[in-house]
């Protein structure tokens, strides 16, 4: 059994190069054998620690998140909308690491909508997001950035309105970067949140 | 060779067993093997219309483009935002045919994200549909019914924004149907069309 240490350094080793494989050939391209050539290993070596494919797309997810929660996220000290803004910029594919972040994600939809237990965590991860996004249209509506509208009901709308909007943004500017440069994107969002204020 | 009648069966035998592979397991779950278990025909014959893995996802896309336009679509005499609203809603996943539809198409975006050839293809639908949109938008704003607004950019822009809205409406939905039924997505839908008008 080996060292703490070596067994670190070999899960990192293991996580960078599933991540390549993401990064290039999406979730359709996450084989085995693409990821042992990737960190130059035999694929034997890998089964050792991924016994079936739905134990290296999860494996593979949980690079994701990591990835995901671990990234540079703007910081602000107004709440409410300015909030709401940077919390949506932070999604958007304004740079080439974003889109990376978003080629994978996007990427993982079609085999999370096939497996139960992968749609089941999918859907669980966007339930939180959408419930961090809601603090900041509820402080929005608080102090009234946003009408104050017929309860929460609305502010659910606003919220989920928000997240469909910055993801089809996301799918969209990824099919077609020139048609979306960052200086797009920002300008759509800012339409966006600015049609919604009284 | 069959005749041209048996050649004609053939295909749509073909492709509604695709399109069952798509609806329940996605392009990761779609080979030949599935395919022709689909069809009670041996993987053989297929090899015979596929030589290789991107020629059976270049047919499953057809297929989609062919369900996707031969779709029940909603006729609306209203032009501007009436029209909008109608195309719209014929994207979302209001029944379980365009669920289905949807889980398809959403399912294409690894593959199709991971091949220039794909990506491109994916990339003119989008561009087409937008242009389509596009139409409705221009009418509204003629009409009065959207803010005449600085030119031919904002009415690109508020095209380009329901198309997102749109989109990653319907990503969410298929993850989280119970959150997010037929009703509320129409809601959505209102408020947003709503949130753009004067």
């Amino acid at each position: 059994m080996p060292a703490r240490g070596d067994h670190d350094a070999r899960r990192r080793d293991v996580s960078a190069a599933v991540w390549r494989v993401l990064a290039d050939r999406g979730f359709g391209g996450l084989t085995l054998r693409a990821v042992a050539a990737e960190m130059g290993a035999s694929t034997g070596l890998l089964t050792h620690y991924f016994p079936n494919k739905k134990a290296l797309v999860s494996y593979a997810l949980d690079v994701a998140d990591e990835r995901t929660s671990g990234r540079a996220v703007r910081t602000t000290h107004e709440p409410g909308l300015a909030a709401l803004r940077a919390a949506l910029l932070d999604v958007l594919p304004l740079t080439p690491e974003a889109a990376v972040m978003n080629r994978v994600w996007v990427g993982s939809w079609d085999g999370s909508l096939a497996d139960p237990e992968l749609r089941e965590r999918e859907m669980r991860r966007y339930r939180g997001w959408r419930a961090r996004l809601r603090v900041h249209v509820a402080a929005a509506v608080e102090r009234g950035e946003l009408p104050a509208t017929s309860g929460a009901d609305d502010v659910d709308d606003v919220t989920a309105a928000a997240a469909a909007f910055a993801h089809g943004l996301v799918v969209h500017a990824l099919f077609d970067p020139d048609r979306y440069p960052p200086e797009r994107q920002v300008r759509m969002l800012d339409a966006w949140l600015a049609a919604l204020a009284p």
